[in-house]
């Protein structure tokens, strides 16, 4: 597999990211390559200090770098030669199985409707996170906060696509798809969520056991929970400031360990064709590492072909 | 201070409401009054049980009892003589200062509508929660499952509510409020969060700081949280699985105790003519205990009068 990583996206690029990228290459596959996007003298010298001296990693020269507060459009539109930009075009040209960044979102999320855009049927690509669950395994919840509001149907298909990826990447059979509620009986909650409710149940291609709550979050009722993007993002960032809450007060725990965002891996873009991760924009080399990983998990798994078989055959 | 108490409510009632009654009577005022309310033979035996001899606590008849599955409004109409009638009825007639019930909470919410009812001038009553921060003190969020769906201008209000809350209960000078959202920047979230900002922000009458993110929760960055109830109730569900959690893991610390429902005493409906607070359905004493302290404050906050001189002078 060939996984590009922009190599300038995160607040300590490219130092983090270079590192990031040496850790990779010592868990992935030998014949997985990275192409770490980005200044080419800056990410050569780097490596050397680094003292690497392997093969995996290639360089693929991009002048300009979009910046964290940057108008996501706007920069796209204007930085063609920016390692965002670039790592959308290998992957447009399948010279890249998965693209990673640690930068701007928001322009990881437009570079993704410019370049390989969404699956065709594929209502709203959504951003996914994973949610670690006390017994172990692991749940995915989307979205996350590409899309604040969302009508029943595009609820409806994020069942749908998270069943595709707990599927195929987390290996769960027959995946469970709960709607994040207020309560867990049929008709509760706002308008949008009853009538998602009432989609999910006659949706025959999934398994839905129905209205889940927040307490519900980590246990497993729902290996798919299903939410707007606006629910989702809070959700997520009160679930990772636990993993900060605990370590400032010096609370060790396996469990909590997984909310560190670094252990995470990011959060997939999902509904594109191609596959792509955003990292959290203070990504360790550690987070960038997972980052990695987490993409080539994706694309040997071939997630972005099984939704576009899904929709678009 | 009389404070209505339903000895019915709750799924260990009336064992652990009677218990919880006498719990309090230590810690009240000597010239408080526990009024409680539902079967007079079985509380009166039970007080004598449980070795109450004192006069703080005076029993207040009430033949039927709104079962926890009930629906609401059916339940309210047809049974006039159940505790949560008796009590609403009460706080109407100005007989108790305060009422509340770890029962159904939907009979609490129409029951407060069909007897002391909305304040003139509050668009929605909201069911609010008390927030322990990592500081040390306490903040309020509003709504947590009263209005799944809000517009913006009683999300609005839902900020002046929780700053007269905050003002004169939690005794916060110029409280903060923040509006929960999925990022902190003006123009953020869904078409009513985004109008809810505007109208927040051109309200002089309270504190706003803007928008805040779930990783805000805890912190100190607003004393007052708005968001709709369906967010709120998704949130507060959320944070009290994460005592539960930490439980099961044998991890104590003071901050996470907080989060025990059984030392956070209930949830209080505001915006309405009367002090009322709903408990939680699984109450213990320790629990019934707080809930009665907590509406007791309330009533000597005089709150439900300062909604009044808010909206109806």
């Amino acid at each position: 597999m060939r996984i590009a990583l922009d190599a300038m996206g995160g607040d300590f690029a490219p130092e983090a990211t270079i590192k990031g990228a040496i850790l990779a290459t010592q868990k992935l596959n030998e014949d997985d390559i990275i192409l770490l996007i980005g200044q080419e003298d800056v990410i050569k010298s780097q490596l050397a200090e680094n003292g690497y001296t392997g093969s995996q990693i290639q360089v693929v020269h991009a002048s300009q770098v979009i910046e964290m507060g940057e108008h996501p459009t706007k920069a796209l539109t204007q930085k063609t030669d920016s390692s965002i930009a670039i790592g959308y075009g290998l992957l447009k040209a399948q010279k890249a199985d998965a693209f990673c960044s640690a930068g701007n979102t928001g322009a990881m999320l437009v570079g993704a409707m410019f370049s390989v855009k969404a699956v065709e049927g594929v209502l709203r690509p959504s951003i996914a996170s994973l949610v670690p669950k006390l017994s172990g395994g692991i749940g995915i919840m989307l979205d996350v906060g590409a899309n604040a509001e969302c009508k029943p149907e595009v609820l409806e298909q994020f069942g749908e696509i998270g069943s595709i990826y707990a599927h195929y990447v987390l290996e769960i059979e027959n995946p469970k798809v709960g709607l994040m509620n207020l309560g867990e009986e049929e008709g509760k909650g706002t308008v949008v969520t009853q009538a998602a409710y009432q989609r999910l149940k006659a949706n025959t291609s999934i398994n839905f056991i129905g209205n889940i709550e927040g307490r519900d979050l980590f246990n497993d009722k729902a290996d798919v929970i299903v939410c707007d993007g606006y629910t989702g993002n809070i959700i997520l960032k009160l679930s990772e400031s636990l993993y900060d809450i605990l370590e400032s007060k010096n609370i060790k725990d396996p469990f909590f360990d997984k909310f560190n965002y670094e252990a995470v891996g990011g959060s997939p873009i999902l509904g594109i064709n191609g596959n792509a991760v955003i990292g959290h924009g203070v990504s360790t080399p550690r987070a960038i590492c997972n980052m990695v990983l987490h993409a080539q998990h994706m694309a040997t798994s071939r997630i972005s072909e099984r939704f576009k078989k899904n929709y678009s055959e």
